[in-house]
């Protein structure tokens, strides 16, 4: 019976019983034969050698894919694995080594001490192997007979994972000389993975737990090519340089103290940034209709369990007794929103009401995940929730794309896309109020031409939601502002408003973050701009540097007017060379360097360095004032712009 | 053996055995005599008409002063008790009947029901009482003949409290009809109690303990004459409309909830006066070199212990584990801020250190006293604390002086005076830093010119403080400011700066707020103002109100140009006529009113309405904007001065 193999453009074929991926690829161009890494049968990721189904769809996965890369970095853990053996004998006993993001690791018992200095006689020995270019050989068999061939090879962790099959047959891959079980799928051949370069050591416990061995972990990193190798190894390092942990502390931004992990201590320098942002946010509140509150943080269980926090959240949030009873610091401020439209009558007359708060949030994360600014257990929303009527939702939610529209489009310069997450299989209220809210929402999305992708049933119980991915500087992605459309909180706590017929309605609520997290989202700008913040938002935006000892009464004068005209601004009076100062402010990231000598105190000018540009020649002090002023009310803060 | 009498004056004077205080009274002058309520006895309050020991000082208490007055309106409480024994018979049970600040009362158990409207009855015929003047007789009797008195009076409560008299003897006071077991003393006749008014009834529990019986308390206020009664009442009255729950509520500026007690949610409008005083504060910090920080609100018992709060504070901190350890919600900032300045090396360079923080405080307040925003149990403070050297103290706090005479003698125009507290029997550290300190303080506000007194060993055992009385316009004090100094935490912490002499020492702290908690202040601000905040804290400065639908489109214009300007502004749509609508702007106690109808919407004028002065008549919209701003900016919003 020939099989039928349907393809991704629609048309179909057949093909002799037992043919192969590679078969099929052949029978259309030598040169797809020859891309071919690796193919996908009916969903399923396989070897391009293996025997087709009688009835399949096939996408051949050609090398410079995403897929075809993942399969190449399984096989670059085999050539790994493969070159130890030959290294270290049989006494090297192998545990797992998947692909993962940037590559591929092999756990592995070495029967001696090994360290990174091991690592280019490895790779040295991966390279004959890729060299030798020889098959990847897939064997289905018995379980039974695997378990034995791994028993003879002395492999007991392959034994241990045996174990945890329930199949009655498992897998082997052999390349020239290295036997391993194996789930594959792989590489046609060993020159067929992609570029590669070792990267590091690491302990690993196996499977996890620290109640077992320590093996040895060796990463390697593996790419398309060389160029994207070369590139990510330039990219890692600039995320390395820009590590918001590593420049928090360089600049004096903030710290952490183990009396409360998880909670950052934002230091004087990262209090202006803190500050600032919130001032652009309050600017833009008041430009876009929305309402401040100030609002309490420990909240009666009853709150919680009217919100149903109670039961789906409690576990995230901080609980403490008083006066007996039960009580959380707020996780989230939506029910306490619920309750101030509450507390009189309201009129649709007053809707949208939009109603924005900056209380700072708990939530109980697990200690061991807790990382710098980005995963935090105490912080700060730029949170908002609109209280509107089903009508509104579409002008509502076109709004706030306006407004993450303007904050990253034009304010911070980070490209975004969205992703519309619609109706999930459980959900809550009528699926006609679902079907009207995704078209209003994708329909806000188009007429405002932001790229956005669907997200089909990804959508929470209570609404379907539009998440926004930001890509910083070096182009990685931060999932930074959401909005949310809930159908279910006001009817849960009974909020309600009088409509113009007169008869109480629920009102829908969006809720909404543009920067999320202030705490997440200022790691994230540190890494984005690589701690030169912009003007508007340096904790210091010019620096005086004197000379020497008989300029700085005049440098004290410059430094006096600037600050009197609101400039954050410091004077380096210390007994340092005037290099050294000019080094040690350019560390700093301060925007402008004003430096003053006989020559400046006499002409009354200022010789200003640029972070970015360096000198940039004398000025008179009062001219660079007012330039500067204009630089940081009109053209970098939008803030000051109304 | 004569007695020996010396007066207040110094001057002394013999006078026959058995003398009493009138005696002496009548042998100065007959109007002395006359003038006279009782007599302080060396430091004790008793009757004129007891005879005097052989030796004492005496102070002739003469109508018009506090002591005096405190017996008057003891001595009222019997004329009171006496007018129900009259009424009701002897089926009346009396409690106590003590002096209160503004009058007295008397607890008593009625025959039957009581109510308000017997109150003129009761106080007319205690009116007879007084004007029948018969003299009030004391007598010293052995506690038996006491107990046998009351028991054939009936009088069970008065029993009670003869239970718990160690003493032998007990006194009872006769005065016409009326005999009471009490302790004294009175004025010499019932015509000389004050000017009177039985104010209200309440119910108290016997003893105060809600097992015993409820007694019925009535209220009576007295004062030294009509005028000072009557301005008393009016005085009240003016603080009860100006109540700020009853404001708070009228003009939404905040609101509780039962499931977050003594935790005010600001609505919109309390929001802005909030921020407005959050924006002011900060705009002093830039120029008074203070620096703001951000920190963490739950820390390890272990930061606690090493500050001493654990030992201490312990029961007004809300507690919780985490990880299995305690934490503590932070009821205040010191303890981290040293947390700050220690988290890297210090140099004296870096001195005086100013850290500003506005982080949520909880304090664990028993419910049963939360009240309004005046007591609560969650709060932010304009909190700092300067980091200095013990030469730059008086610097330091002559700075802080300073900052208080600004925000309270210029800004807010409620005068105030300062206490300073010096070193108390129980301190630590040692007396000369003491004596150094405090006169360090005492000379920065001798030369700031700042109406002073000493509070003589009340300062708390870490340091010397100045505690600040502010006066609102009602003439209440409010203590509001405090500058503390604290030798002690930094030396607890071990925090250390390096001196010019290469070695370590450690700072000196000052706490400091100047507003204090902000939700107690805006409390007090709203009383002070009645809720007629100036227009910088104004949370609508400007309501526009059009006459007819046929002007909604000019006032919206006019809205819009004032919005687009930074001023809070509304426009009222409703379908209301004018003089309604003008009648609720002025109940919001907004400052201006813009009226628009025909004549100003072709003229493109608005017909200004103060809410103080009324009808200003028309100018034209622009000029108004002009001077509205300027008036917010310049002229009432210090912290746009700069």
């Amino acid at each position: 019976m020939p099989i039928r193999v349907k393809f991704p453009d629609g048309s179909a074929k057949e093909f002799p019983d037992g043919s192969t991926a590679l078969d099929v690829a052949r029978s259309i161009s030598k040169g797809l034969a020859k891309a071919s890494i690796a193919a996908k049968v009916n969903g399923q990721v396989r070897d391009l050698s293996r025997p087709l189904p009688a009835e399949c769809d096939l996408v051949l996965l050609k090398e410079g894919t995403p897929e075809a890369l993942e399969v190449q970095r399984h096989s670059g853990s085999h050539v790994l694995a493969g070159a130890v053996r030959r290294l270290y004998g049989p006494d090297a006993k192998f545990g797992v080594g998947p692909p993962v993001d940037d590559g591929f690791f092999y756990d592995i018992e070495f029967p001696g001490k090994v360290s990174e200095d091991d690592l280019p006689g490895i790779e040295a020995e991966m390279r004959k192997i890729v060299q030798e270019n020889v098959p990847f050989v897939r064997e289905d068999l018995p379980k039974e007979v695997v378990v034995r061939r791994m028993r003879d090879m002395g492999q007991g962790y392959k034994l241990e994972i045996l174990k945890d099959i329930p199949d009655a047959t498992a897998s082997i891959y052999t390349d020239g000389d290295f036997v391993d079980m194996c789930e594959g799928p792989h590489v046609p051949s060993t020159g067929r993975v992609g570029a590669f370069k070792l990267d590091r050591i690491t302990g690993a416990y196996w499977r996890g737990n620290a109640a077992n061995k320590m093996l040895t972990r060796i990463y390697g990193l593996m790419f398309h090519d060389d160029k994207e190798l070369q590139a990510y190894v330039t990219r890692r390092e600039e995320a390395k340089k820009r590590d918001h942990r590593k420049l928090g502390q360089e600049l004096e931004l903030f710290m952490f103290h183990d009396w409360s992990p998880g909670a950052p201590f934002f230091l004087p320098k990262g209090t202006v940034i803190y500050n600032e942002l919130l001032s652009f946010i309050r600017a833009e509140y008041r430009k876009r209709g929305f309402q401040e509150v100030v609002t309490p943080q420990l909240f009666n269980k009853g709150l919680w369990e009217l919100s149903g926090h109670w039961e789906h959240y409690r576990e995230n949030m901080f609980l403490l007794k008083i006066d007996e009873e039960d009580f959380s610091l707020k996780p989230m401020n939506c029910p306490s929103h619920v309750l101030m439209f509450k507390h009189r009558r309201r009129s649709y007359r007053e809707l949208p009401m939009r109603i924005a708060d900056f209380c700072p949030l708990h939530r109980n994360e697990l200690r061991g995940v807790l990382a710098g600014l980005t995963r935090v257990r105490k912080f700060q929303q730029d949170d908002a929730h609109i209280f509107c009527t089903v009508e509104q939702i579409e002008q509502e939610i076109r709004g706030q794309i306006d407004f993450v529209n303007h904050v990253y489009g034009r304010v911070f310069r980070m490209p975004f896309a969205a992703r519309l997450a619609t109706r999930p299989p459980q959900f809550l209220g009528e699926a006609e109020t679902w079907d009207r809210a995704e078209a209003a929402l994708e329909k806000a999305l188009k007429d405002y031409g932001v790229t956005y992708s669907i997200d089909a049933g990804g959508g929470v119980f209570y609404g379907p939601k539009i998440d926004f991915d930001m890509r910083d500087a070096l182009g990685r992605p931060w999932q930074l502002s959401t909005i949310q459309l809930d159908f279910q909180l006001p009817q849960r706590m009974d909020a309600k408003y009088e409509g113009p017929d007169g008869k109480y309605h629920h009102p829908v609520m969006i809720h909404r973050a543009i920067l999320g997290s202030l705490e997440r989202f200022i790691g994230v700008l540190t890494e984005h701009y690589g701690g030169e913040f912009p003007l508007w938002l340096s904790p210091v935006q010019a620096v005086v540097l004197p000379v020497t000892d008989k300029d700085e009464g005049y440098a004290k004068e410059v430094g006096a007017k600037l600050a009197a005209a609101g400039v954050r601004c410091e004077i380096d009076l210390s007994n340092d060379r005037i290099s050294y100062k000019i080094r040690a402010s350019q560390l700093q990231k301060v925007p402008y360097m004003l430096v003053v000598g006989a020559r400046e105190r006499e002409a009354g000018t200022v010789a200003v360095r640029d972070r970015k540009k360096g000198d940039l020649g004398p000025v008179r002090a009062d001219d660079f004032l007012v330039n500067l002023r204009r630089e940081i009310g009109l053209s970098e803060n939008p803030a000051a712009e109304a």
